[in-house]
């Protein structure tokens, strides 16, 4: 089947999974940081808004610990949150919380798996994800890496690597569910750092595509405050 | 030599070599980004402030394009910088740049060559730094990196990377002056991406310490407000 303005693109539902399991410790609070006020609400509504605002027809999906639930419910009441949303109860770890995710969205689609506590996710990245996950099956939004590095070594030394050579891992980690579903079919590992490395042990290419540098993942206070700078400056791109 | 307070540590004296060749062109600015103001005052005067904060015995060496060498001392009087530095004209990239600053340093001492436009470093950082280049000639900063990250693999694909063995390298990177004026009299190689590099071309090991993650490098105009909002964090760590 075959969209009636493009023709050659074929429509396809796109689910974002947004998968939130923290629990607060490592931000110095009770509170797990998705729900974290930034800008006058929790940092998980702007994650949601980031993919509702690029387009409504967007079905999310939100995995979260079972005993948040309630909380979070009572957050989007108390914050007039009527962006339509499915819950997903998590699992002991994240390859456990994004299969529990998985299950729950149907065989055909596009999904766009993102950490919850990225708010700052442009629409030209969820753009680029969405246009090669499409044409190849997957898509991984990456930065330069701006500093220098180094690799550390066997013998406990280290030694220069050419940073041109590596790229920064973000999200949404984007897939054709067939492909994404079969992948999660394995024995989780801990070589499963991401959700890219566990399609990767299948024997697929993963596409790299240019992601967003405000686009980071709030895991300390200080992030809180960066990315309350960063959402002043960040203006929806064109689709 | 040795100390009459410590006996087991030679006393060397302590210079920073403030390296700052900044054009200014990739802050969508005319005035270079040593020059942008900061809370107040350029950011190369925090620069200096660092490490003079943390000891005011630290002979302070800044090279600067010629060019800039009239702006940057009525920047002084107009800020009221009193701070004792001798200016080094710079060279035609960043290893000419520390060679001229190094052939205006004596033979003996410890050298600590940082990055101008790095205003964050932290005194716990630049005793680290100390601590460790005295004990066995050199040292390098270094952060953890916090994001996932892939290796661009020859055929143009990326492959998973393991994030846990690698780091981010910071300045002041810290020398033996013996060491490092050696070093420098190598030709100049594309190799040479830092001043760890250029020692590590003779053999050298190279030891890693500890930085701080705030000691970041504004090279974007997000970058300055991000430096001042860590400012407004930064305490100087007892010595």
């Amino acid at each position: 089947m075959y969209c009636y303005f493009c023709f050659n693109i074929e429509p396809m539902e796109k689910f974002a999974l947004i998968v939130a399991g923290g629990s607060g410790t490592r931000m110095g609070s009770d509170i797990p940081k998705q729900f974290l006020v930034l800008n006058g609400k929790p940092i998980l509504m702007h994650t949601i808004e980031r993919f509702s605002d690029y387009d409504p027809a967007f079905k999310i999906t939100l995995v979260l610990p079972s005993a948040q639930f309630a909380y979070w419910r009572e957050l989007c009441t108390r914050h007039k949150f009527t962006i339509a949303h499915q819950l997903v109860a998590g699992g002991n770890s994240r390859f456990q919380s994004v299969k529990n995710g998985l299950n729950a969205l149907p065989e055909q689609g596009i999904v766009f798996i993102h950490d919850g506590v990225r708010p700052l996710v442009s629409a030209a990245t969820i753009r680029n994800c969405e246009k090669t996950a499409r044409q190849s099956g997957n898509a991984l939004p990456v930065v330069p890496v701006i500093e220098s590095i180094r690799q550390i070594t066997a013998d406990g030394g280290s030694q220069h690597a050419d940073r041109s050579q590596y790229r920064l891992v973000q999200t949404p980690q984007t897939f054709r569910l067939g492909l994404i579903k079969k992948a999660f079919q394995q024995e989780e590992s801990p070589l499963f750092t991401d959700d890219a490395s566990v399609c990767e042990a299948m024997g697929e290419t993963i596409n790299l595509v240019t992601g967003n540098p405000e686009n980071i993942k709030i895991t300390q206070p200080s992030d809180l405050k960066i990315a309350a700078l960063f959402l002043e400056g960040l203006t929806p791109a064109p689709k």
